[in-house]
């Protein structure tokens, strides 16, 4: 994936987190998930007055994938206008499920990024025993 | 919303069940989301191997909603091939930050479908004191 | 349960409020939980960065009461001192599980309880399916 | 801290363990946390007939700690006699909130544990912005 592919999946991001719903944090987070298959999809994240009843914006991209039939994916940018948005253990673990060499993609602007691979954010995941 | 309307929603989420992820329940389960705008919003159940991190096929609809800037939502229906499903606790907490009269649709089938509002099914709700 | 065995519950679950972790929410909550065997298990909220990795007071009564052994409950109070705190949908699907018949005490002050079945808190409840 | 003190702790998790409620996976876990000051809390998973209601082991161990006023926590066992538990991401992003330091310890029997540091197994963690 090069800079500008990168930077263009960002900006994706980016434009979704205007949709986010975050009346409690005031973080307004946008993700942008790439596809294996090419196709993109957005999530934003949605808040709760009960705080563990929120997704997260990377979360909701991966359910807007799953239902469209998707589930292998090859990069997820997430984006804030408020700070630098990185990405929580929940989304890691909700992740590690379908893509462990997905490229993770963040930065306080499309200028500063930094990618990482998501077996490097979540080593020695958790695994189902087999009944 | 007449029972005709009722059914062709339950057919939506039926539908989408068949992309519903569900390897650990093996319960696969479809939403489909009618906002206030006349817009339908799908979305399927997303298991994960850490059981805690998955999400509903209601909050899938729901999440894909507000990515696509709709907040108000009229009508919920909730289907699955493999038994009646019914909506979660999570899942109406999630519903009732948005819309307390939103019609919950779900049964065994279109033949035998039940609508109740969802003040009804979280009555008493959970509300953030003012700081 | 007579109204004062109500009235110190919710006192035990004011107590516990103390030592709540929100510093997000800045909303404290405590919960105390009677066994059906006579033992009191208490919670409180603990908050985190990523708002839906916390767990709520009334959860954290569960967790500990299951750990020492205890599935069957017969009352849990849910007290704050910044405000009402009532039961949210997440925690009403958790003690669903467990206790349909439970009492679930909650007010302002001790001074103003209400009680309510949790089966009418969460009416006609997610069951999954038998495989 | 020593490999008999590691040992010590991993058996009070697989104790602990058999209190788990785990109906849907079959997959019991037991967690043992130790805090700075001395003190030992432990913890069980408990599911839920809607998966992502269930708290693993780890948190319940946290929460139980946090309501007895502990905070800042040295070493967190997990066990189970179903297989090797390892630490989920939820787990690892509510502890990240307290200690970085942590020690997780995990394994399949206690002649087999492997140590690491939480800030291992959740590098660049998710901070919330200031306001």
């Amino acid at each position: 994936m090069t800079q500008e592919e990168q930077k263009a999946l960002f900006r994706r991001a980016m434009e979704a987190s205007r949709r986010a719903y975050a009346p409690y944090s005031g973080f307004h987070v946008g993700a942008a998930l790439l596809a294996e298959d090419g196709r993109i999809f957005t999530g934003v994240n949605v808040e709760n007055a009960s705080y563990p009843a929120g997704i997260c914006a990377e979360r909701s991209a991966g359910t807007a994938a799953v239902t469209q039939g998707c589930r292998e994916f090859k990069a997820l940018a997430v984006a804030s206008p408020d700070g630098e948005a990185s990405m929580c253990g929940i989304c890691r673990q909700f992740f590690s499920e379908f893509s462990r060499d997905l490229a993770v993609i963040y930065g306080k602007d499309e200028e500063h990024l930094t990618a990482r691979k998501l077996c490097e954010l979540l080593p020695s995941d958790f695994v189902l025993p087999k009944a």
